[in-house]
C-alpha cells in the first residue's frame, strides 16, 4: 500500500512540483488548496505528467482555516504525513496587509496542527524559508545562525518554526522537518507546470520571464551598489525540481527514529548575482532583457547563500541542477505558457 | 454620552478590576469572556461595587475565536476602544499544551483585530507582560530592552506585540497601547473581587493565599540561592487597582493625536523578594506561611523590576500602593472568599 501524504498548498508553485515527484516516487498525494493564489489547472497538468500514477492524486478545494472541512478529510483517510506549503508569500503585500498574512499563515497552521493531533498524524514537513536568517551576519548561512524576521511574511515563517519546536517539545511523538528554502526558480523540464504568480511578480525569475514574453517592458534591478562582484544582490537559486526532491528526502527521513524537530537548508550552496542570472537567461532564451536600475529595497540583504552540508549528510540530498538548467526550464515554461495557467487555457 | 469600551477577558482577574475602574470613571463597559478560566460571579460582584454605574456594564459569553458572534456584537454598537485581556496565562501549562495557547491567544487576537478593522474600531489597549523581556540583561527593565520569550506563553505575548506593530505600520489610523505588566497582586479593597485561579496556582500570591486559608499545606519557594538580598527571586509586584488605573490612563491617552503604537511598563519600579513578600503577608494576616525550599525553575529570572518613568511621563500614571496594601487586600479577599467565586457561592 502506498503511503498517503497530505499536501497543503499543493496547487502552488513548489507544491505542484512536489506532488508530481511524490507520485513518481510511489506515494499517494492528497492536495488541499484554497486556490487563492494558484490554479486547479496545475493539478490537471500534474496528473498528465504523472501518467500511470495519476490516479494516486486527489484534490480538495479546502481553506485550512475551515476546520470542519479539514476534520472531515482527516476522518475519511489516514495520512502518513503532511507537507505544509499553504501560505501567502509576498513580502511587500505582507507589509500592506499583515492581518491577512497572520490569519492565513499562522491561524491556518495552528488549525492544521490541531486537526493532525486529533487524528493521530504527527509527521510534518514544513515550508520554511531562508527569510528566517533576516539579514545574515555571515554566509554561507548554517542552520545554527540566529533567527530574525524583517517583515510580517518573515515573521509568519519564524513563528511557525517556533510553534513547531514547542509542539514537538510538548509531545515527542511529533516528527517535524522544517525546510528552509533559498530561492526556488525554474520549472518542470516538460514546461507543463511552473510558477504563475498573481499580479506583478515579487521575485526575480517570474519578473524576467514576463519581460521575456513581452508582458512587462523591462526588469527593475533593486540596487547595483552592493559589495558584490557586479554590485547586484547575490542569492542562492535552486531548481524547483531539486527542491521538490528535497521534500521526498524529508518525507523518507521522517521514518528515522532519531528525528525530532529538525531543520534543513535547501539550497545549492552557490551564490549568483542578479546580473549573472539575467545573462544566463538571455543566453538560453535568446531574448534581451532590458534593465532599469533602481534603489535598494529596504530589508534586502546583500549576499545570501546556503550551507548545504547538513541536508547532504542527513537527508542524503543535494541539488543536481545549475543556473543554466534553471533558466532553460524557466524559459521553456514561459514560452509555452506566456500568460500562466488560466489565461493560456 | 459615555464611551463604549469593549473589554475582552473582562471577567478575569485584571479584567474585572479594570471594568470596575472604567465604570467608576464614567465609561460604559461591554465585557466578552468565554469563562474558561473566570467566573460570571465576578461580573455580578463588579456590578454590586459599581453602584449607580452598574447599568453601564454588559456581559456577553463569547469566545474571541467565534468570529460570527464577535461580528454580531460589533454590528450592534460602536466601540470607542477595545481593552484586550482575554488569553491563557500559565507558563507551565503553555509548555504542556502549546497549541492551546497559540490558538487561544494568537488566533483569538487576529480575529479580534480583523473584526475591529471591519467595524472601524482602531483603538486598542493590549495586555502584554514583562515576560517579553525574557531574562533581562539589566534592571530596571526599560521599554527599549531587546525582547525575547522563554516559553509558548511568552511567545504569544511577544508575537501579539509584533503583530500590533505591523498592523499599525500598515494603517496609521490604528492607535495601540501595549501595556507590559509586571507582577499583579492584591484585590479590590472591598474583598469582593480578586484572583481566583483554576487548579494549583502558578503565581506567588495566590499560592500564599491558599496556604493561609488552609487549602495548601506550605509554600514552595523556587530557588533560594539567587544573588539577591535573601537568595530568593526579586519581582516588581503591583497592586491590581493600580494596574487597572493604568488602563484608564491608557484609554485616555488614545485620544492624544501623537499616539501610534506605544508601549508602557506598568510596575512600581521597586523589587521585592519572595521572602519579603511572605513576611509582609504574614504580618497583615497573622497567619504563618510554612515554606518548602525547592530548586530554581528553568526560565525564572533572578531580578526583574520596571523602569516606570515612561508611563509616569506620558500616561501621567504611577502606582500608589505598596507591599503592605497589596498583602492587606490579598488577605481581605482570601479570608472573605477562601474558595474563590464559585465555591463560596
Amino acid at each position: 500500500m502506498s503511503q498517503n501524504i497530505l499536501v497543503t498548498g499543493g496547487a502552488g508553485y513548489i507544491g505542484s512540483h512536489t506532488v508530481l515527484q511524490l507520485l513518481l516516487s510511489g506515494y499517494r498525494a492528497v492536495v488541499v488548496d484554497n486556490l487563492d493564489n494558484s490554479s486547479s489547472v496545475a493539478i490537471s497538468r500534474v496528473k498528465e505528467l504523472a501518467g500511470e500514477h495519476a490516479s494516486n492524486l486527489d484534490f480538495h478545494k479546502i481553506d485550512l482555516r475551515d476546520k470542519p472541512a479539514l476534520e472531515k478529510l482527516f476522518a475519511s483517510m489516514k495520512f502518513y504525513a503532511v507537507i505544509h506549503f499553504a501560505g501567502l508569500k509576498a513580502v511587500g503585500e505582507s507589509v500592506q496587509k499583515p492581518l491577512m498574512y497572520y490569519d492565513n499563515n499562522i491561524t491556518g497552521t495552528i488549525i492544521l496542527l490541531e486537526v493532525m493531533v486529533a487524528h493521530g498524524c504527527k509527521n510534518l514537513v514544513f515550508s520554511s524559508s531562508a527569510t528566517v536568517y533576516g539579514s545574515p551576519k555571515e554566509v554561507p548561512c548554517t542552520e545554527e545562525l540566529p533567527l530574525s524576521a524583517l517583515n510580517p511574511y518573515g515573521r509568519t515563517k519564524l513563528y511557525i518554526e517556533e510553534i513547531c519546536r514547542d509542539v514537538h517539545q510538548s509531545d515527542p511523538e511529533w516528527k517535524i522537518i522544517l525546510l528552509r528554502y533559498f530561492n526556488p526558480v525554474g520549472a518542470h523540464p516538460s514546461g507543463h507546470i511552473g510558477e504563475d504568480p498573481c499580479g506583478i511578480p515579487n521575485n526575480l525569475m517570474p519578473f524576467v520571464q514576463q519581460v521575456a514574453v513581452g508582458r512587462l517592458p523591462s526588469l527593475k534591478v533593486f540596487g547595483n551598489d552592493y559589495k558584490t562582484k557586479d554590485g547586484t544582490g547575490v542569492r542562492d537559486y535552486i531548481h524547483v525540481i531539486d527542491l521538490a526532491d528535497g521534500h521526498i528526502a524529508a518525507v523518507k527521513k521522517l521514518a528515522d527514529p532519531s528525528v525530532g524537530c529538525e531543520v534543513y537548508n535547501l539550497g545549492t550552496g552557490k551564490g549568483t548575482s542578479v546580473l549573472e542570472m539575467v545573462t544566463a537567461f538571455e543566453k538560453v532564451s535568446g531574448k534581451k532583457i532590458p534593465l532599469v536600475m533602481a534603489a535598494r529595497r529596504p530589508g534586502d540583504a546583500e549576499i545570501v547563500y546556503a550551507a548545504n552540508g547538513k541536508a547532504e549528510r542527513e537527508l542524503k540530498w543535494m541539488a543536481k541542477y545549475g543556473i543554466e538548467e534553471m533558466c532553460r526550464d524557466q524559459w521553456n515554461w514561459a514560452s509555452k505558457n506566456p500568460y500562466g495557467y488560466e489565461k493560456s487555457a
